[in-house]
């Protein structure tokens, strides 16, 4: 890590207190039943959280859904077992804990081994050697089996970390919530990891809505659960969360996209696993296009939606220099992907992941398919006619039944003529046609079919064909809201100049909470008699706004500006004689006076991005605030 | 029920195949897990609806939280069980169910009760009187206990309905789904069945981000969950659902609203629980103002909400003349509340509960507050300042612990004076006064505290008062999304004068779930050329659109017709020459002749609802659609 990155760092670090101070007092975000002493990993957003989450998801709606032209759907939380046995992660959607022996108290394994770690190494006395082992240690970690767990915390005498006391085994904790659908017990289900199964599962409706043609993709705004074993780190680790998740169906033959080329000549920070492997930094210098081309990125949709996720991460207020996007080493990746690149955010607490991008072949489609017996597939047209041979056999199955006393039988003889492999047909037309006769095992017994007594027709065919089935690929982008909103919130904190105690939001005004506040500036009828009149105006025009009449007008803007209220309206004096307010804004705190019927187009147009505010404050005389109110 | 309303529900019944049939074949909703069979009462939106519930969600957005400036917040679905315990849920949220003993299947009591009257009542040779005994039981069943359901089996020797079979006892079943927070087994949660305990849990942050304060409303759009016994009537009863939820805190002795008068001429169908008791028919002739000044309904804030709720449900589409307004009679009422008036709406189904509009008093504040010992007060001002008279009791903390050896009974000596009631300590304070010494009973020993040992002070104090604290009552508007959007559908299904296979939905185009289709007439080049264009407009503009270039124009306008877009964009031989393309309106079937430039502002100025089509088809060229699709 260069030097600067270092400062960067250590400025992030000292703001997070002052951060977290205006979260909760604010009502950005709180632990939720924090008057029961809350629940770890679960947390509430106030109004103002809320709204900046809302407007995070309208953008990330704006910007993925319609101009991609996405189809969006919402499945339910709750999933039946099936479902998710299916999809393997019932299975493998697991992390290791350890239990203290004595008082039952539960950890996630790596994260103990990784803590005991940074507290051993800040021991005195300790060796360069021991240092140099310990790291090593602490980058194996991630990937360790339970027989790696248990031989390190047994090597290094890791205890539970409040007690001293003796350490379980490590076992594997399936991360899922799991519940009871119905009254009988008999139906498990649990609450959905991902949003993605509600895709899969409804492949086949979604492609008939897409007039059976590929390539589309399909997204979901919606709630996940993970049920950690022991969350920390505030909202980067919870239990409940929004996830946002594009499921884009292509042929495997044809990963190209169409509108690449409007974003090949982008610059991405790409960190690929070779690069990682080889310890070389951040490569910042290379085209998407060329990245592709390359192979650096496998293709250009997986290519295509990293750099709409980074326009989408700038466009929200995330900071260039914050941002790289990770490959997954071959270790780390999930059970079905097959290539994964993350999204990651610099903030105080390090580099976050916020979005994947995952490659997941046609893993999931595949497995509902073999467990359900419904094809989930698509077709393309083949370029040149192909003629398939094939055997037909023609079962006349009220003959079979009519022969056979007994019933299952005949029902087993039918199915498994039915499910035949063609090489097994082969043998079968072998002894048809030389014999007129077929025999079939079923279950150890031997049952002939006889063409005389009209049981069977056996048949040679030959077939155009000019299309093909195939199990079309996922390149799934999937994002983390609530991880993406607190990594917004630190990189818009700012603290003012010359006064460490006034800090403020610079968001973006389109993701702003609030866009507007409404500042008579004193609670006095004849300023308040332009409160309900300017609120409707905002109304119209679909801007959100908070109206504040307590303490100095001041302390307000303080206040305002405290949660990122980009536009601040005034109405004082003047306006009683010519119906002008103040309009100022937030992050250059200048202020113009402008007729309060225009208010509505010049933040409109602000948050829009249809005009900016260094040009809109060159049309109207400007307007100095001094302390008296003025 | 009159004639005329006998009539229209035939007529809904007999759309409600045509309308299946097209929530389904056009992905507006559908079961969840069909690859698996389902699993009942869970349903997943399709991109039709999903859009169509979005828009709906937003029209709420805008018509409660920013025009009533609510403050919009985000609670967990995950919930511990003393929250839920406290609320009266885990005690209350119940239903009966009765089991078949033989192969354990489950079923809801009173709905069995109910179905085996419906079956009994068809049977032939039944008496006038039976069917009024059966009638009058078919009332009473929705309150039945335990033991009347049970007398009621056994009386009408009601069986298992598709075995035959005995039925067990009735029991309650807790319609919550459970789960286990965390890896230890100790905190036990559920999801939660409504949004409304977050409200009641960040009270104190929510009072205080109203600057201290009351009235103010807070708000939530989110899942509620409902373990049903055995949910049938497709979306009308479900197991997860999306619930928008209004809390509105008011002091008890002001229950006006500031804006009442703008809806105090308002004509709503009510139907209150005395005229339901007297079997009086709904009174549609009466206002607000002045059911609210008859004490029809209970106050103004009340009042105020069910004129939002009816404006509303008209904006959205619902039909005027299929809404109207039921209190509840005092048995049907839930736990927490004190008065309660149901929306309802006209379906194939009979009228549909959508929306409660509940009085919960002060019974969720004071519960929690007194679970945690936590004050969720509000305060007024006083008219009259009052004088307090009271009486301090000061422990030398200090001295006490020194002074006993036994610290456990020092602790438990304090404890139990801090809590002491006045009338205690007016009887401690004659001792004061005479001796000096007070005793107290610590578990039946008798220990003295004494002034001269500097381990006690009592003195009597007067005080002013200005304000006095109160529990705010809450008025709670709650929207069942997901049967809102199911009503919807129906009340603007329709069906083509002439050709009964051809139907359309006349949704407002502000919730329609695609604003526009785009059109070219050919799947060739010189068509397609224009589509992203068009496509880049409608982005800009926000506007929400369908690309479909497969078939003939005839059956792509059907096709879109059958999902409700109201404005079809086709791209002709005409575009070509002179850059302007067709506009077709749904209802009407209407074409106009525009450029391609103006569609983005007509589009959108019609869905908010700035300008309607009658007006703007005056103002360009008709054009003459023909088969042949020029």
């Amino acid at each position: 890590m260069s030097k600067i990155e270092n400062k960067k760092r250590e400025i992030l670090k000292y703001d997070r207190v002052g951060l977290e101070n205006v979260m909760k007092r604010r009502f950005f975000v709180v632990p939720s039943f924090q008057i029961y002493n809350g629940i770890a990993g679960l947390y509430d957003f106030g109004p103002t959280g809320c709204a900046l989450k809302n407007n995070i998801e309208q953008y990330w709606r704006e910007h993925f859904i319609l101009e991609e032209n996405l189809l969006e759907i919402s499945g339910t939380c709750i999933t039946p077992e099936i479902v998710l046995k299916t999809s393997g992660h019932v299975d493998k959607f697991t992390d290791y804990a350890v239990k203290d022996i004595k008082n039952g108290q539960c950890f996630r394994a790596d994260k103990l081994i990784k803590e005991w770690i940074e507290i051993e190494k800040k021991k005195k006395k300790i060796s360069e050697e021991r240092i140099k082992e310990l790291d090593t240690l602490y980058i194996k970690v991630d990937n360790f089996d339970e027989n790696e767990i248990d031989e390190t915390i047994e090597k290094y005498k890791i205890c539970s970390p409040d007690t001293g006391n003796e350490l379980s085994k490590s076992y594997k904790f399936n991360l899922m919530f799991e519940t009871q659908i119905g009254p009988t017990g008999g139906c498990r289900g649990f609450l959905r990891p991902e949003t993605a199964q509600s895709h899969f599962i409804n492949f086949k409706y979604l492609l008939d809505f897409n007039n059976n043609r590929i390539p589309f993709g399909s997204a979901s705004i919606g709630l996940g659960f993970r049920n950690e074993i022991a969350p920390r780190s505030g909202l980067l680790r919870v239990r409940e969360f929004t996830m946002a998740e594009i499921e884009y169906f292509v042929d495997p033959l044809k990963k190209e996209h169409n509108k690449f080329n409007l974003l090949k000549d982008l610059k991405l920070p790409l960190w690929s696993a070779k690069s990682q492997f080889n310890g070389e930094s951040i490569n910042t210098n290379i085209t998407l296009g060329e990245a592709v081309e390359k192979k650096i990125i496998d293709n250009e949709t997986l290519g295509y939606f990293l750099g709409k996720t980074y326009l989408f991460l700038i466009g929200i207020g995330i900071k260039k220099d914050g941002i790289r996007f990770r490959q997954h080493t071959p270790k780390e990746m999930a059970h079905y992907a097959s290539d994964c690149w993350d999204a990651e955010i610099e903030t105080s607490y390090g580099w976050v992941e916020v979005a994947g991008h995952a490659d997941r072949t046609c893993y999931d489609l595949s497995r509902h398919s073999e467990s359900t017996g419904i094809e989930l597939v698509a077709s393309r047209l083949l370029k040149e006619t192909k003629v398939i041979k094939g055997i037909k056999i023609v079962l006349n199955k009220g003959i079979i039944f009519k022969n056979f006393n007994d019933k299952d039988k005949a029902k087993k003889l039918c199915e498994k003529l039915d499910k035949i492999s063609e090489e097994d047909k082969e043998k079968l037309m072998v002894d048809f046609e030389t014999n007129g006769k077929i025999e079939v095992d079923i279950n150890g017994e031997i049952i002939i079919l006889d063409k005389e007594k009209n049981e069977i027709k056996m048949e040679r065919f030959e077939q155009n064909v000019h299309e093909e089935k195939y199990s079309p690929n996922v390149i799934e982008p999937s994002f983390g809201i609530g991880r993406i909103v607190y990594c917004v919130m630190e990189h818009c904190f700012k603290v003012r100049e010359n006064d460490s105690r006034r800090t403020y939001f610079d968001f973006p005004p389109s993701i702003a909470p609030y866009k507007a506040s409404i500042l008579p500036l004193f609670e006095n009828e004849k300023f308040l008699d332009y409160v309900e009149p300017i609120r409707k105006i905002l109304v119209q025009n679909g801007i959100s706004y908070k109206i504040d009449k307590v303490d100095s007008i001041g302390r307000r803007y303080a206040r305002t500006d405290e949660i990122g209220i980009p536009f601040g309206i005034t109405i004082d004096d003047i306006t009683l004689k010519d119906n002008t307010v103040t309009l100022r804004e937030i992050d250059t705190m200048k202020q113009i006076r402008v007729p309060i019927n225009e208010i509505g187009t010049i933040i409109k147009n602000v948050y829009n991005r249809i005009e900016k505010w260094e040009d809109i404050i060159k049309k109207y005389p400007l307007f100095e605030f001094t302390r008296n109110g003025n």
